[in-house]
């Protein structure tokens, strides 16, 4: 079935719209081909597909027009799985919106969407970047590949995401890291355990660690983080009569942006110093750099208080490429990917008006 | 193929002869079957097969001859799977043997099938069990099936198991009981952790209780127990971005002929008072009873020092029938179930001749 989308709907007509294509990681294409159609109806735009992501660009600078500040708005079309939430369902008064991917983030591709159609003279270049499998692994993750395969589409000099933010700027993300802390022992029947030694007893100095672990929360850049470290599974056991010779504590590290990856791996290989500590993954944190240049301009034209963003977001990627770059868009963070999803209407409303404030003032 | 035993070969050749015949739990019927033709060509025995368990009795007393005592000497065909350990081999001065089987159970059954072809007329009524399925599930048992089917057959006034224990009395054994101990938390996203509570955390104060915990080592008719408290297994985790809600340590119990089965339990809900515990399975310890009766006659007559038996066997089942039980047989329990496995031949014909003083004297 072809979807066709209205860009002249207002915003939150548009979300319902989006929300009622689905678009579970892996299955965004015919929310890509709708994209794309709309996409080529807008002259002004030059417009690329990249797999189930799409590019849409403005080239006012044009040749011999001098270069201009070029700015990109980024989402992703991608969704979690349904559960019981999906097609969308307006309130009894038309204010929230529920559904599947209404927060995360289909209301902020809307708002993407109109501006794309509205803006056809801004006054910066805008990239839109509407990309795909954000929810699933980094492999997979559109950005991630346009960075890897086609950087040039997002070259910029600030980049905004329209990631739920609750309608606030986000800024900066936690890094985050994992790592498996084992707990070693000696096997034995359990019918003479003291011939053996019990790993799983000794991993209560592992998880003695994290209980009395007091969180940083440094202030980088004017906004305050707040540090997390959790043991996300623990495992051992041989079997019901065996006293068990191994027990491993993965931890998950949310770390501040005042701490690069290295040293927030240092950090918890010297706080559990007294096992190995197996590093599985790592991802940067980004700093919020709003305190200056093209960001500044950004916070100043939205206007309210920016905050820190604790969870980690594709804003990495982006500090990874040299671009400033926020959280800024109309959902809920707290309640994305939850079956009670929903965004409020009148969010969707601000941050479009919001946002041509800043592309057209 | 037919095997065909020689009861008249020492108990040492026997043994091998035995232990080259394959039997694993649930593959018995091999070996089931030559130690049947082995014992039908004995006339003072009345023999009856129960699947692949086997009882031969004596029956001296006969009608109208009054009643007298009745032992039963019992030991268990099956083994652990093969580990590059079949078939037998001799060392090289012949007084070892190595193989699967050799110390559990073989030479036990060796010497019960010794007593049985060269004892037509011992002094108290005999009655031998060849019984299958001891090292796997207790409903595959071959003990525990004629302790439900056929209760009658295991009647008798004292029972020996020839279970491996070094050629020294063994009395009574510990119990054991294995419960599942929840900590509880709340899930949250690790980005925003303080919102939840991990469960995994929690579970330290569970794993500082085990931890801290002083075994008891209590005197029972004489003979010292040594309790044992154990993790055996740890489990929880959801997600490598969530805060869990939940983690479960399972613990192993072996305790003392002193305490009930109740009072274990109630000992473990204690300990554990400040969270659920769900008790997984249990079975009661047996009390040693070694101090009058016939199993007083019976460490007399076998002599050397009995000692207390820490692990778990079947002479609780006899306990349970109300029949005083010991383990005593020539093999030895620290390597079972080990690839290097042995007997010592001279325990072979040790265990042999005090089995004969007492069923002669």
């Amino acid at each position: 079935m072809d979807h066709d989308l209205d860009l002249h709907a207002d915003g939150p007509e548009l979300t319902a719209a989006l929300v009622d294509i689905a678009s579970v990681s892996g299955e965004e294409g015919p929310l890509a081909d709708a994209i794309e159609r709309a996409l080529h109806r807008l002259p002004h735009l030059q417009v690329t597909r990249h797999g189930n992501t799409l590019v849409a660009r403005t080239d006012l600078g044009g040749a011999g027009r001098g270069k201009r500040e070029r700015v990109l708005l980024a989402g992703h079309i991608d969704t979690v799985p349904h559960a019981a939430n999906f097609p969308s369902e307006w309130g009894s008064r038309r204010r929230r919106l529920s559904g599947v991917g209404t927060s995360d983030m289909k209301s902020g591709v809307a708002v993407q969407l109109r501006l794309a159609a509205a803006l056809n003279e801004p006054n910066r270049d805008v990239t839109y970047v509407f990309y795909e499998c954000e929810e699933v692994d980094t492999a997979r993750n559109g950005l991630y590949l346009l960075s890897r395969n086609a950087p040039e589409t997002l070259q910029a000099d600030f980049a905004v995401l329209l990631e739920p933010s609750g309608g606030a700027v986000e800024g900066g993300c936690q890094g985050t890291l994992r790592a498996a802390i084992t707990a070693s022992g000696a096997r034995a029947h359990t019918a003479r355990s003291w011939m053996g030694k019990n790993a799983i007893h000794e991993a209560a100095a592992i998880l003695n660690v994290l209980s009395s672990w007091t969180p940083r929360k440094p202030v980088v850049d004017g906004l305050e983080y707040h540090e997390g470290l959790n043991a996300v599974a623990i495992s051992g056991g041989v079997a019901g009569n065996v006293v068990p010779d191994e027990c491993v504590v993965t931890v998950n590290y949310r770390f501040a942006p005042d701490r690069s990856e290295q040293e927030a791996q240092a950090y918890i290989r010297d706080l559990f110093a007294a096992w190995p500590v197996d590093i599985l993954d790592s991802a940067p944190a980004a700093r919020p750099g709003l305190t200056s240049g093209p960001a500044a301009d950004f916070v100043a034209a939205v206007g309210g208080e920016p905050r820190a963003k604790l969870g980690w977001t594709d804003v990495a990627r982006f500090a990874e490429l040299g671009i400033p770059a926020v959280n800024y868009g109309p959902g809920i963070s707290e309640i994305a990917h939850t079956p009670g999803e929903y965004v409020e209407a009148a969010k969707i409303v601000a941050a479009e008006q919001a946002l041509t404030r800043w592309l057209t003032a």
